[in-house]
Formats: C-alpha cells, sequence, structure tokens
C-alpha cells in the first residue's frame, strides 16, 4: 500500500519546529508493515496544501496529514481538504455538542473561533479525539484514502492508535491492503571501525537489490548498520517466516564486523559497558581531563549504574591532575599534560584513591585552540588501570578524532567506554 | 526566491531518524530572508530521489538537499543527482587527493568505496568539505540552482555557512533575490520561569496579529521567546529599518521577564556563565553526585573554560563523598545523601580542596528508581560555596524537576550553572 505523510505548519517550514510526528508515524507504520513513500511539510496555505494533497492522491493509495485544524484563522487545513475535494464545510452536530462539552467542564467559555472544529468537509467520517479540541477526519478522494489529524503529538499518537490501527489491520479493513508486503528493520551498532571500511567488510552484503537490504548511517562515531527485510504475505508472531532470513543476515555481519558490533537496536555503548560490569561484579572510576566529566555523565546515563560506577574526578588544570591524582607535575612539565605517561598516571591516581577494579583516564586536545604539530587538535590518550594481583596493570592507546570540540570529547568519552568494553569481553579459546 | 529542502535517507523514511536538518536550514534561511516551500524526506532510492528532484526544480528556483553522499552503496543522491542532469559521474582530482590525505593524516587506510566521493555529475562545482569526507556540489538542472551536501549536521551546517551563505548574499550573488518581503528573527533564552508564566507576563505582546510576532517554544528546560517580524521592502544591513522595532519588542520582553532572561539567539547558559567569570577573574569547580559530570562537561563545552573552570569530583557512591570531600559518614546516614547538609558539604569540601572561588554541588534524586514520599525522584540540592573574607558563604536550594532521568540530570545542571549566573548578575541599585 503506497502511503504518504503529510504535515502541515508554517512553524516547521520556518525552522521552528522539528516534524516529529513523520518519524513517530513512519516508525509505527513500518511495525505494521507499511514503507512510506515520503514525507513531506508544508505551511499553513491553502492553495498549498491543496497542491501536495491532490499530488499525493495521484502517487498513493493513503495519505496522513497531521496539523493546521486549531481553531485560529491560521488553521486551514479542513478548508484545503474540502477544496480538494469539491465540497462544502458542514457542521457536525454531536462534534459542537462534544466541543461545548469540553469547554463546560473546564469551567472556560467557548470562543466563536472554536466552531470550526466542528466544521468537516461533506461526506467526511469524523475521528473522535479524546484529549483534545480538534476531531479528525476521513475522507476519499480519487483512488486515495486520506486521514486528516491535529498535529498535537500527544493527540495525534492516540488518534492514530485508537482510529487508523484498527483501520489497517482488522479483517474487514476499510482499506484492501492488496497482498501486502511486510517490512521489518533491525540495527546493529558498531565502534571503533569508520563507516567506509565497515561497507568494505560487508561487501556484497551491501548490493541494493538483496533482501534483506542492509545499509548504513553513521552519527556521533557510532556506525549502524540497518537490516531491513521484505517479506510478502509474511505473518506477525513469534514464528514468523521472516525472522530467520534477518537473523542470519545480522549473524553474518556479525561475524565479518567481530568486536566491533556492540549491540542490537537501540541499546546505547554505556548500557552493554554497564551489563558487563554488573555481570563481572566490578566497578569502575574516571579521571577525566579534556571530557571534563563527559565520560562519567555517560556512564550514569543507565538507570542502577550507581551499582558499577563509584565516581571520578574531573583533573581539568594541571594543578588539580597533581593535588587530587598525584600526577607528578615534572611529568606534567616535561611530557606535556597531553602524554602517554600522564594518562596512565591519572589512571593509577584514581585507582589508588578508589575501591574500584577499574579506572578510565583522559587527556586531550578537544580544540579548537592547544594543537601544535606532534599533538595535532582531537589528539587523545585514553588509559584503562585495573588492579592485578596486588598491583596495578595499565593499558594506554593514542587517538587522533576528527571534528570539533563536541565531537572530539564525545568520541574520547566512547572510545574509554569501548576500551573497557573490550577488556571485559569474555577470551575467545 | 522559491525555495524547497529535500532531505535524503531510508532512516529518515522509516522513522528510524527525525529530521533536524530541514528545520535547521530553514531557521537560517529564514533569517536571511528566505522562507522554504515545503520539506521533502525521501529513501535511499535512485529513482525516488530523481522523480522528487525534477518535481522541485519546476516549482523552485533554489533546491537544497542534504543526504546520500556517504561511501556506501546505499548512498544515491550523487547517482540521481547525474540522473537527473543527463551527464555521467566524474572524478575530481583535488577531492581525490583530499580525502587521500584525510585518511593518511588519521593514519587510516582509504577504502576503494571513499573514491566515489570525489565523483560528481558532470559540471558540477564542488563544494568543499572541511570536516569530513563528502564534499558537496551545486549544479544548475533547467531554471533551478540545486546544491547538495552531506547529511551529517555538523558538516551540512558548517557547509551551509561556508558556501550557502555567500551564495545567497553577496552583492553579485549568482541568485537574484527579487523584492518581496524580508523576514527577521530574534531569539531571547530564558532559564527558571515555565513557558505558560512566561506567556502570561508577555500578555499582549503575544497576540497573534502582532508584528514583531512573539512566540514561544520550549526545549529540555530553557523557554526561547522568539520574535519575528515581517518587514516589505526592507533592507538588509545594519542600519536596517526593520531592526529598530525588532529590537523594541525584545527591550520590551527583557523588562517584562527580568534576570530569567539569559542571552540572546544561540549564546547557551554555559557560555553566559563563563564569560561573567571570565570577566569577574574568577574561578569555579563542581562537586557533583546526581548529574555525575554533566555540569563540568557543559561548563567546559565553550573553548577556552580552562581561564575559569578547574575542575570537580563526582562522587557518586557514598564513600566517594566523604574519602574525597569529607562529607561526614554519619551525616549521610542521619540526613541521606539527598539533603541540603550534604550538597552543601560537597560544595564546601570541593571549595577547600581547590583554590577556586566558587564551588557548585548537585545530590539529588534523578530516577526512575529511588524516589520516596519526602524526596520523590526529581528532587535535587543544589549548593554554591564561595570564599569570603577568610571563610567560606554557601547557599543551598532544593529543587523538584519534571520528566525522566535525563530531564532530570540536564535541568539541576543548568539549574546549578543558573544560580551561579544569579550570584555573578552585577548587584542593581
Amino acid at each position: 500500500m503506497r502511503t504518504i505523510i503529510i504535515s502541515i505548519g508554517d512553524e516547521l517550514v520556518l525552522g521552528q519546529v522539528v516534524d516529529t510526528n513523520a518519524a513517530w508515524l513512519s516508525e509505527r507504520l513500518v511495525e505494521l508493515g507499511i514503507v512510506p513513500e515520503y514525507h513531506q511539510a508544508v505551511p499553513d496555505n491553502l492553495a498549498a496544501i491543496a497542491e501536495t494533497i491532490k499530488l499525493a492522491a495521484q502517487k498513493a493509495d493513503f495519505i496522513i496529514v497531521t496539523g493546521g485544524l486549531g481553531p485560529t484563522p491560521d488553521d486551514l487545513t479542513r478548508q484545503a481538504m474540502a477544496a480538494v475535494a469539491g465540497v462544502k464545510l458542514v457542521l457536525h452536530g454531536p462534534s459542537l455538542k462534544k466541543l461545548e462539552t469540553f469547554f463546560k467542564e473546564r469551567g472556560r467559555v467557548m470562543s466563536e473561533n472554536n466552531r470550526v472544529q466542528a466544521m468537516f468537509p461533506k461526506g467526511a467520517d469524523v475521528l473522535d479525539n479524546p484529549i483534545g479540541t480538534a476531531p479528525g477526519f476521513r475522507i476519499v478522494f480519487e483512488k486515495a484514502t486520506i486521514v486528516v489529524m491535529p498535529g498535537v503529538p500527544k493527540e495525534m499518537k492516540l488518534m492514530f492508535e485508537r482510529h487508523i490501527v484498527p483501520m489497517l489491520t482488522t479483517r474487514n479493513a476499510w482499506l484492501k491492503i492488496k497482498s501486502r508486503s511486510k517490512v521489518m528493520t533491525f540495527k546493529l551498532n558498531v565502534f571503533g571501525v569508520g563507516e567506509s571500511l565497515v561497507a568494505e567488510k560487508l561487501g556484497k552484503l551491501m548490493r541494493r537489490d538483496r533482501n534483506p537490504l542492509v545499509g548504513t548511517t553513521v552519527s556521533a562515531g557510532i556506525v549502524a548498520v540497518r537490516i531491513r527485510g521484505e517479506f510478502i504475505g509474511g505473518k506477525t508472531g513469534a514464528r514468523d517466516p521472516a525472522l530467520p532470513a534477518m537473523r542470519k543476515t545480522a549473524d553474518k555481519i556479525k561475524c565479518l564486523l567481530g568486536d566491533a558490533v556492540f549491540s542490537e537496536n537501540d541499546v546505547s555503548l554505556a548500557e552493554v559497558v554497564g551489563k558487563m560490569l554488573r555481570s563481572a561484579r566490578k566497578t569502575v572510576v574516571t579521571a577525566e581531563s579534556c571530557t571534563a566529566g563527559l565520560l562519567a555523565a555517560m556512564l550514569t546515563e543507565t538507570p542502577g549504574s550507581s551499582a558499577y560506577f563509584l565516581g571520578g574526578w574531573v583533573v581539568y588544570s594541571n594543578k588539580m591532575k597533581t593535588e587530587n591524582l598525584a600526577v607528578p607535575a615534572d611529568l606534567i612539565i616535561k611530557e606535556g599534560a597531553v602524554s602517554e605517561p600522564v594518562a596512565r598516571k591519572m589512571a593509577e591516581g584514581a585507582l589508588e584513591r578508589s575501591s574500584a577494579d577499574y579506572a578510565l583516564a583522559l587527556t586531550g586536545i578537544a580544540g579548537p585552540a592547544g594543537g601544535s604539530k606532534e599533538k595535532p587538535v582531537g589528539t587523545v590518550w585514553i588509559a584503562l588501570a585495573e588492579k592485578k594481583g596486588g598491583g596495578i596493570k595499565t593499558y594506554a592507546e593514542r587517538f587522533l578524532f576528527p571534528g570539533d570540540r563536541v565531537s572530539v570529547r564525545e568520541r574520547a568519552a566512547k572510545s574509554a567506554m569501548n576500551i573497557l568494553r573490550l577488556r571485559l569481553m569474555p577470551a575467545k579459546i
């Protein structure tokens, strides 16, 4: 079923508000087996709305429209829909009554403006809005069925579940979904390997004619390998015949990328590391210079992180490095604050001053200033110290992160978590 | 100038990622006096991309396309653009060279896949990408000028400022911006007052028929009061006749909201606090429990923050509070870790252990677990200690933040910065 999502509102086209409705609707539609053709956001302009709807009706069987159903003069979606369908707006008695009750119950006076919210294009079916003043409606234009809902996310979501989902899924659905193809999506998260190298390793798996289809996107240093399967006539449920094909593709990818795959779907790096620490009954502390608390903040994003995260030091000034973590002042002078020995001393100092099993330390140049030829902006030393047989064993690694200050700091903190993750991985025989 | 914004990516149409690029581009375009016709998001499908571009070219003079320029086989924007223009993709020597250097400098091997990122539709002008591997390009198709940029927000934003803004604003701009109404926007940022109270205080200023128009949006605890003026035939530049009207409205708002207005346009709370500390030649340290480094990380987002931020302690466990900041263990037992005396002791302990002038401390319940009737989730104590006449003076305040773990932590860190901001404000006679 060809489906198009249209969002209406000046605030979207002016960039004052990000359109989250379209993404939410897409996600729900995909879960129901429908992949939208496109999203479009148009202003509160009668002609523009009408033109957009007409064009969409030529291309799709099903159109979801949100926004422009408010009571004010800039809300024009119902007028545009009436114009498209070539009908008048008519007053819907039950809706007017509900509207009046809505205001009465809240001790508010209904303004004359609100009356328009009980008006619908002639022939439309009204879709009740249980939590707001703007009901939606359904109308058929040419071969397309169009549903219109308010743009307030909370109201739209509730109405989608209550009215649209049953339309799409019940046996005697008003829309005959012909030999509907079912779409499933699945995501593997990869860290420490660039997007192009991932693609190279995956090779033929990324061919565009493959099913399941494999694609990659990158965000804040994490490469998401997305698997999308399209299955004609597939059934939903645990015994879904589509599942093995998806799983097989995921397994192939895991095999090709190895330890770089850290999680599936929406599980973060911090969650993975937390789970590993928890099951190993180990604890960690942090010693941060360039990231200045970002690593500690990331590690504690997960509820219950106090089970494995004890605390940390933000030693931004050299004096604090020396006074709080006993990094020798002359070492800093000799090697520089961004150096392997300083990173090691920071990690070891943190470990010694706590009861933790591991200490992660970072020192680097986040930029934009402070870089040199030997130590350009983006240079970060990360050290992992751990208690071992009465002593301390320390590992250190140098990184050169691309991007601006925000990127360098974020990648550095994630790389530190990744070092600990790799350390906590079970040994392979 | 009729302008259309097109975003490309399966992840957008599948609802896995919210399209923030289109909103950002719109906001910037509006600031430059251009109101886009519409936004459209299309999947990584050559035919769909080509069809969308062709249609847009019939309706617009200027088209901004983002996404689909990565190195992998699902990145098809450059191929689609070549198909639209009816030309081949050709290798661009200087871009290939830059690409090779990019990888070399980072000690990484360039994969064969990356070569495609140096290929462009024949006749296109290459737009350099200073921080990523995907350059953009500009191409003319029929009457429309099309610019294509990568979808990575950071790269796209930088390239927009560097390449697109000059195209649109220089005197001999390749695009003639014909006489039209000019839109200006301006933003005041407010902290510590809710959106509805802001609206109540602003009263008539928020009438929808007013010009400049005043609206509010809220994000992560910060209320943005947006002023949007529409001026027919206005000119750009410092002597712009539109400016006094905008400025007058802004002044009225500042007067009504007082100290709650902390900055204009895109200046963050951390930047404001940093500037105040710097000009007062004062320094700060942090002691964090529930925020676990988030405050320190926020304070150091601004380049050059080492001038006023020395470092901090993340004392997540009670043991670390006692061992590192000398918070008495029996005090924690008696009052609880989330209490006024513990917050005070944390701030004072941090101040005593550093050479800073101020110490900010936070202890609270970020949730989802750990709440009680007396101390529900969202309860946070914030203390500010400062050196005063040989001793220490400490201020403490209790907050109850709404929302989930992420919100509570973010609001807590911002509230701590706000307390310091208010402390640093010049006294009013």
